[in-house]
C-alpha cells in the first residue's frame, strides 16, 4: 500500500469509526453448508494458503492488491532482465469463492467480523462493507521500514512492488541519457552514474549484484563510454552484509563484490536522504543518481492497531502460538489463552519463542501448513458430525487448542536453502549452519530454486526463455 | 509528450527565446570525415530512416522517448494479450552515432541546427544545447486531436504511449473489481461495466475489438455473473466508421459489430467529458466506467511555431514536395522554393497534392525511401568529389532539386492492404478500391502483417510465443 493510500485508509478508518458500524452497508451472508475461511493478504503467505484449500470451505480472499508480487525476482525485473509481468500472479487465478479488492480496517474477534473499505472507492467510509468469518487468516505482509529518516519515502526507490521495479528500471536508463547529454558536466556524470544501495540483506545484495550485470552485461554495448565513471556502493548498519548466512559465506560475497568494483560500506548510518544525496553520520554527504532502499520491516496500520493480541515490543509483530494462533494478550505468560479460530502468518507475524527470519521462504512454508491444517480441521469436523463425541470431550474450554493438536502437529520450520546470487553467474547458498557452497554451483541452484517456486506452467516456460533472451534494449 | 511536458517545453522555450541563442552551452562539432543527418522523432517515421542510414554519415537521432513504440499493438497490449514491453524497443538498440533524449525546440535553417532542451534535465533552459545538421529529418509525429473538448486531457484514456495501454489495462479491471464489491449498487455495476470508445477509425475499432475478446474470452472465467451487465459503445462523427475503406467492408464491420453486441453510435458529437461521464450533443449525458479517445491529430508545438515552411491549412501539418522537401512559404506556388537538406516524413508532414492517410504505413515507407535516397545522395556526392562536374552545373540555384531527381525518382506510397480487426477472430483487408476480403482469411493477413512488422528477432519469436500463451490472469 502506498503512504497516500494509507494516510486516507487512517482518516476514512477514523471516520468510520466515529460514526460505528451501523454504516455497514452489506453483511455478506454465510454460506449454509460450508463453513468460511476469510484471507487478508496477496503475499507468499496469503497465496500459499489459497492455493489447494479444500472446497468444504467457503474462501473469501480481501486484499488491496489484485495481483501476487513475485518478490524474490524484482530484482532482475528492474534491471530489465525479466519483463515487469512476469512477477505477478493474479489473486482470482487461485479460484477463490470470493474476492474483494479491499483493506481490511479493523477486526472484531467476538462477532467474527472484519470490516472493510475499498481504494476502488476512494476510501468512502459510507460504502464500508463488514465480511463474517469462521476462521480467520491475517497475511497482510508488512511495508519497508524507513526508521523515519527524513527524505527515504520521498527520494528513495524500493524494491517491494512490480511498479518499484519499473520506476528503478526508468530511472537507471534516465541515469545513462542524462549522462549522455552534452550539456552534463562531467560532476553530474559522476554522480549520476553513482548507484547507492541501503541494506545488506539478501535483497540489497542480489540488487547491486543484478544492477552490476546490467550495465557491465548489457548497458555496456550503448553507453560505451560512460562505463568508466560507474560505480555502486552498499551501505548497511551492521558489522558485516547478510548477517543470516555463515561468516565465511558472507566474507566469500563481500570478497566478490570488491573484486566486481562494489563498494561495500558497512557500520554506516544514514541520517537524511535528499534528492540524489546520501547523508551518513561517518563521511557526510554523498552524492549519487539513484538510491535503492532495502532495510527492514514496519507493520501495516491494521497490525499498529489492532488490539487484546500480543505483539513482540521490537518490531510490533503479532504473536502466535505453534499452531499460529493469535494469543490474548489478557491471559497469563504460563497459560496463554488463544483467539479462537484466527491466525497470522508471514512477515506480519512470529511465533513465541521461535523467531524465524522474514523471508518468502518462512511466510510460503506458513501458509502451505496451515493450508494443510484447515483441510484436515474440516475433515475431522465432518467425522465429528457423523460421529458426536461424548458431552465430557465438548467443553468450550478444551475445544480449540486441543482439537488442533489432535488432527497433527505444530507448524516446523524446514530450512530448505538459504541463497543469494552475487553477479557474474555466482553465488553463495546455505542449508544450514556450517553447510554452505559457493561460486557457480551455488548459482546453479539460485537459478533452479526461481524455477521451481515459479508457479503457473505459464511462467514456468517463460522465465527461462526471457532468461535466454534477457536483453534491455532489444 | 504529455500534456504537463509540452507545458513546460514552451514555458522553457520561451525563456531561451528571450535570452537569445547566447545560453546554448554546447554545439557539438562535425566529425570532420562524415556528414551528419539529424533525425528528431522515435516513431514509424524516424526509426525507419534509422533503420539501415549508410555509414557514411554521422547520424543523430533526438527524441524525447528514447524508444519506438510499435503502436498497432497497443490495442493488444492494453487488453492483456501482449506484455507492454513487447510493442517497445529502444532508439539506441538502431544503433545510431548518437542519441540524445531532448526536445528540438526550434530549428535555424540559415545555421543549419537545432536548439534542444531535455526533459532529464526538467526542460531547464540554461542547460539547452544546440546540434548543427548537414541533412535534418523532421519526423516528430502528432499529439491526439481532442478538438479543445473540455475534459477529453482530464478523464479520457488515449492508445498513443505505452503508459496508456497499461492505464487501460488496469482501469479495465478496476472497473470489474469495484463492480465485484458488495457495497457497489447495481446502478453503479452497469455503469463501471460500460465502456466507450469515441473515434470510428481502426484504432478505435481494433481497441473495441480487443475489448470484446478480452471480456468474453477471459475476463469472463473470473467474473462469470458480471457479463451480461458488459456494453462497449463506439462513437463517432462522421455517418460511418472505418470511412477509409469500401462502403461494402465498412457495413461488413458495422454488422459484424451489431451481432457481437458492440453498440456503434454514428453521427455522434461529444460536447464534454467529465469522470464517468460523456456529454453527447444528441442524446445528453451518457454515465460509463471508462473513455477511451482515438480521433484525429494534433501538431507538435514545434510544428505550430515552425516559421516559414508552407503548411496545410486543415491540419497545419508540414507540406512536402514530391522528394519530402520542406517548401518556403515566401515563395510563388507556381515555382515552389524547397529548403535545402531539410524533409519532413510521417504524421507532422503531407505531400503537397497527394494527401495520404496518416498510418503507420505511410509513415514506415516514408522513412525507408528517405533512407535509401539519403544514401544514393551520399554516392552520388563521393563520385561527384571524385570526378568533379563542370562548372555550368554546380550552380547554388540549380543544385538540390536535380541531384534528387538525378539520384532517383520522388516518394511513391505503395499500398499493401490496409486491415482492421473485428474481434473473434475476423478482421477486414483492402489492398485498393473495390478489392476486399472479409472474414477469417482476413483474419490471418492481418495477423501475418504483425508478425512481419514486428521488427526484430527477438520480437518475432516473442509475439508469437505470447500470443499462444494469452490470458491476463494466468
Amino acid at each position: 500500500m502506498s503512504l497516500v493510500a494509507t494516510t486516507c485508509a487512517r482518516s476514512a478508518l477514523r471516520r468510520v469509526r466515529l460514526s460505528g458500524w451501523k454504516r455497514s452497508l452489506s453483511t455478506i451472508e454465510l454460506d449454509d453448508r460450508r463453513k468460511r475461511v476469510v484471507v487478508l493478504g496477496a503475499g507468499w503467505a496469503a497465496t500459499s494458503v489459497l492455493r489447494g484449500l479444500s472446497d468444504k470451505f467457503q474462501t473469501v480472499a480481501i486484499s488491496p492488491r489484485a495481483y501476487f508480487v513475485f518478490t524474490p525476482l524484482l530484482a532482475s525485473t528492474s534491471c530489465g532482465t525479466l519483463e515487469p509481468r512476469t512477477a505477478l500472479e493474479s489473486v482470482r487465478s487461485l479460484k477463490p469463492s470470493e474476492y474483494f479488492e479491499a483493506s481490511v480496517q479493523s477486526i472484531d474477534f467476538e462477532k467474527k467480523e472484519v470490516l472493510c473499505l475499498s481504494p476502488l472507492q476512494g476510501w468512502d467510509p459510507s460504502k464500508a462493507f463488514s465480511v463474517k468469518y469462521d476462521k480467520l487468516v491475517i497475511a497482510v505482509g508488512a511495508h519497508t521500514q524507513t526508521f523515519n529518516i527524513p527524505g527515504v519515502r520521498e527520494h528513495a526507490y524500493f524494491l517491494k512492488e512490480t511498479k518499484d521495479a519499473i520506476k528503478i528500471r526508468k530511472r537507471i536508463l534516465g541515469c545513462f541519457e542524462e549522462a549522455s547529454l552534452p550539456s552534463t558536466s562531467e560532476e553530474r556524470r559522476r554522480q549520476l552514474l553513482h548507484f547507492c544501495v541501503v541494506g545488506g540483506g539478501p535483497t540489497g545484495v542480489e540488487f547491486s549484484a543484478e544492477l552490476h550485470d546490467l550495465i557491465h552485461d548489457d548497458l555496456s554495448r550503448h553507453y560505451p563510454s560512460l562505463i568508466p565513471l560507474v560505480s555502486i556502493s552498499l551501505y548497511d548498519v551492521a558489522p558485516r552484509i547478510l548477517s543470516m548466512f555463515d561468516s565465511v559465506l558472507a566474507d566469500y560475497a563481500a570478497n566478490h563484490f570488491a573484486r566486481q568494483g562494489i563498494h561495500v560500506h558497512t557500520r554506516r548510518t544514514v541520517t537524511r536522504i535528499d534528492d540524489g544525496v546520501v547523508h551518513l553520520k561517518e563521511e557526510g554527504p554523498v552524492k549519487c543518481g539513484m538510491i535503492v532502499w532495502s532495510t527492514g520491516l514496519d507493520m501495516t496500520p491494521l497490525i499498529k492497531e489492532l488490539k487484546g493480541v500480543k505483539k513482540d515490543h521490537k518490531a510490533g509483530r503479532i504473536m502466535t502460538d505453534g499452531y499460529l494462533h493469535l494469543l490474548d494478550s489478557a491471559s497469563e505468560a504460563e497459560h496463554p489463552k488463544v483467539i479462537p479460530d484466527v491466525y497470522a502468518i508471514g512477515d506480519c507475524a512470529v511465533i513465541e519463542g521461535d523467531e524465524l527470519p522474514s523471508t518468502a521462504q518462512v511466510a510460503s512454508q506458513q501458509g502451505a501448513w496451515l493450508r494443510r491444517h484447515l483441510n484436515r480441521l474440516a475433515k475431522y469436523e465432518a467425522k465429528a458430525i457423523a460421529a458426536p463425541p461424548k458431552a465430557q470431550e465438548t467443553s468450550a474450554e478444551t475445544t480449540a487448542v486441543d482439537i488442533d493438536s489432535k488432527v497433527g502437529r505444530g507448524f516446523r520450520y524446514h530450512n530448505i536453502l538459504t541463497l543469494a546470487y552475487l553477479g557474474s553467474w555466482n553465488a553463495i547458498a546455505q542449508r544450514s549452519k556450517g553447510h554452505g557452497i559457493r561460486g557457480r554451483i551455488a548459482w546453479f541452484l539460485w537459478r533452479g530454486a526461481y524455477m521451481t517456486k515459479t508457479i503457473s506452467l505459464r511462467n514456468k516456460i517463460r522465465v527461462p526463455l526471457l532468461w535466454l533472451v534477457r536483453n534491455p534494449h532489444k
